[in-house]
């Protein structure tokens, strides 16, 4: 049966798929950082006929098929399974075509972002989806991951970068839904089952993207406050007042800012005193002049009000960013302090100060020697949160660290995955975001597109 | 059996389940103007626990609901079925919550647009959906259509207006996904399948919508462009240099301003020469001035360039509003020239020129007296026609115009709905719009949540 299988694959995809020691260490796992795997095979699709075609064979033989795109995922969902297929998008890689009137873009699954981002301003327009990952990520992940990211308080999530898909389904069934218009009410928005679905579904092969007009200058503005409820006040106004300028708004704990400059010697401190919380405003319009103004009318009123304690507008390139260089200086965690429990969660806004506190707190009561940093697209409500126990070494005690954060986030309301989806790791905990009636419909709706459960088996759901 | 049924809907309901001649006449239709149905009952819910009820009778005894909002539908969707019930959600009308730091509002189904909008608004924020039927449609019927209107291509659809809903299954399972979080990646995006499904799916009974900071000023400009494909040079223009500052993007062609303006004396052409096609702008900003100053700039360039003719920069309110008013006299229809065919779809705005003068010219072929206007948001591809054939007098070739349409819609890859949905009206055509494949897929969803087939039975999809 299994060497039937193989020999299928492999009379129809010839030299596009590979075996054992043929495979590409690359392919045997995604950055969550699990264990590798070496899959059954792999498949480096050139064409959606190709996908089908992989698609149909694992369905007949019921084999498990993993989807790949840049392999860069935080929680596992494209790590390949034993007795399964890999089924890499890599080699799906281009853009068809531009749209200049209808401000769209199509796309094979395996272009990266970094040159999606490339060719829109190319053309004169803009995408709005931006990440850390953006030069070794593709869109096909970027979408089934619903991928978050920096830009998410102006545009949205990937989700709401896309127009139309071509999506092939378990059976190897080719939905071809490129749609390009705004306004399509034609029946079911088919596309909104494989966004965010992380594989379980479908694989996605091609995409229709919206673009956006160019924000044409930025500037940044970074506050201190004297605690969470006047920066709430401080977020409030900046929605208020800025609209659809207001690009970022990202907030830096005491716990993490004085770490970070702390330990990091080409960081400078903005403000020579402490305060108890940190913000960086950025506002995007049509002229540098008239943002730099905005900016400057907010915090001088949000100063006087008290719910600011201190501000700088930066006047050059080189102050910008170093302002922005202690938020981005997270990719020195590993230099930092070794292994980590990472958390990427949501909290309805108001409680997260509340919470960051008590988590905080909980975790240095437990564990006196450690380190544990807050941060996040307070924007967006969602939070960041790294914890090492310096004490512990090697064998950190991730489970226990997770259960007591994942426990406050679920009193909170709030979700334990803002971005980065749920895949392997996080799929003992999904029950404390949703209720049995969701996840009940959850597993309704994969019977029913994927009834013999080969696509991304045992990701996401329990099955 | 059906005596069993009505005795156990009255038992669970009491005085909110109605009969026969007590069923008000407006529950027997909807605004689509086909035949009124009287249902087998009428259902008033007052609680997501009697909807919850009444579909789980509903599924026992296999009889059909037709879910009701405000009625204002143009597709047949909300029509009851004769076998049916109906089952109207007007009761629930009411909002729970405005969290102003998330910047969300949590409504009841049946709450109208209007009020949604002025509580918004009352809180110092803004609610990005809006159309005609504002004060009749309620929050429900919007969501479950996918509502589209006037602030789409600043705001987006419905759909995009939402981050959670409470839907009740058809076997009256409640489903509580009442998220308030910009970013949640826990799982499938399940509210996705009950927006725009047109109630065959679920029956949304809450929603936690999202609102944005208020537009604070609008400025309008008026052009005479020589052609369409100038005038599309504009809206290039328009979309790149005034990104989310462009609040509307209307178009006119000389048969819909010519036919207006000639017969509503109120009406006042803005210029006294002809152009090609004419276009409303709408500009929103902080500023009032800004707002001009950027109109100008785009028409002072653009007339330049030759890709506008004539241009107007009303600088009075009262000049604003006639502007306007040609585009607003759509309501004027009826007494102007009878029955009508009516449409509303999608086009690849590059083809949308030479697609409506083919429309156009082919109807007047057939139809040498035929009165056939063409007007639409066409900075979102949507486009509305119009079309009277006056000798034909009360019995209009509704059949014939539209397949007439529909087969140039199709042709030029559209969409036969933009925005009104499919429900009963369109439901013939829909397989002009999507493939053998699309539609396959959502008869697999649809049987996989509704295996009874009692939600809204034989609306959207052919069974």
């Amino acid at each position: 049966m299994r060497e039937d299988f193989l020999q299928s694959l492999q009379h129809e995809l010839g030299s596009d798929v590979f075996f054992g020691a043929d495979i590409p260490a690359r392919f045997h796992n995604d950055w969550a950082g699990l264990e590798p795997v070496v899959p059954l095979a792999l498949v480096r699709a050139r064409s959606t006929e190709q996908v089908s075609a992989t698609l149909r064979l694992c369905d007949r033989f019921r084999v498990p098929v993993v989807p790949q795109g840049g392999l860069t995922g935080l929680a596992g969902g494209a790590r390949p399974i034993e007795n399964g297929i890999a089924l890499s998008l890599d080699r799906m890689n281009g853009i068809d075509e531009i749209d200049p009137v209808m401000a769209t873009m199509t796309v094979q699954a395996g272009t990266p972002l970094s040159v999606i981002q490339a060719a829109a301003e190319e053309a004169g327009l803009f995408f709005g989806l931006d990440l850390g990952a953006r030069d070794s990520c593709v869109i096909g992940g970027n979408l089934s991951t619903n991928a978050g990211g920096n830009r998410v308080i102006r545009f949205g999530m990937a989700r709401e970068q896309v127009l139309g898909l071509e999506v092939v389904l378990p059976d190897g069934t080719i939905v071809r839904s490129l749609n390009k218009m705004l306004k399509n009410n034609a029946g079911y928005d088919l596309k909104q089952l494989f966004i965010g679905s992380e594989g379980t579904l479908g694989v996605i092969t091609r995409a229709v993207l919206r673009l956006q007009a160019k924000p044409a200058a930025l500037a940044t503005a970074f506050c201190g406050c004297p605690d969470f409820p006047a920066m709430l006040e401080l977020l409030k106004s900046a929605r208020l007042r800025m609209g659809s300028a207001l690009m970022s708004f990202e907030v830096m704990w005491p716990s993490f800012y004085d770490f970070m400059t702390g330990n990091l010697p080409d960081l400078r401190r903005a403000f020579s005193e402490p305060h108890g919380i940190y913000v960086l405003i950025e506002a995007s319009g049509r002229h540098a002049d008239e943002n730099r103004a905005m900016l400057e009318q907010i915090l001088s009123d949000t100063l006087e009000e008290g719910w600011v304690s201190n501000a700088i507008l930066p006047s050059s390139e080189r102050e910008t960013r170093d302002l922005w260089a202690v938020r981005e200086s997270v990719s020195e965690y590993g230099r930092l302090m070794g292994p980590q429990t990472a958390f990427d969660v949501g909290l309805p806004t108001s409680a997260a100060g509340q919470v960051v506190s008590e988590i905080e707190a909980a975790i240095k009561s437990r564990w006196p020697d450690a380190i544990a940093l807050s941060y996040g697209h307070i924007g967006d409500s969602n939070l960041h949160l790294v914890c090492n126990i310096p004490s512990a070494g090697e064998t950190q005690p991730h489970k226990e660290i997770t259960e007591l954060v994942f426990d406050a986030i679920r009193q909170a309301g709030g979700t334990i995955s803002a971005e980065h989806g749920i895949g392997l790791q996080k799929k003992p905990y999904l029950k404390l975001s949703r209720t049995p009636e969701e996840l009940a419909l959850m597993e309704r709706i994969k019977r029913a597109i994927d009834p013999n459960n080969i696509l991304n088996t045992g990701k996401v759901l329990s099955n």
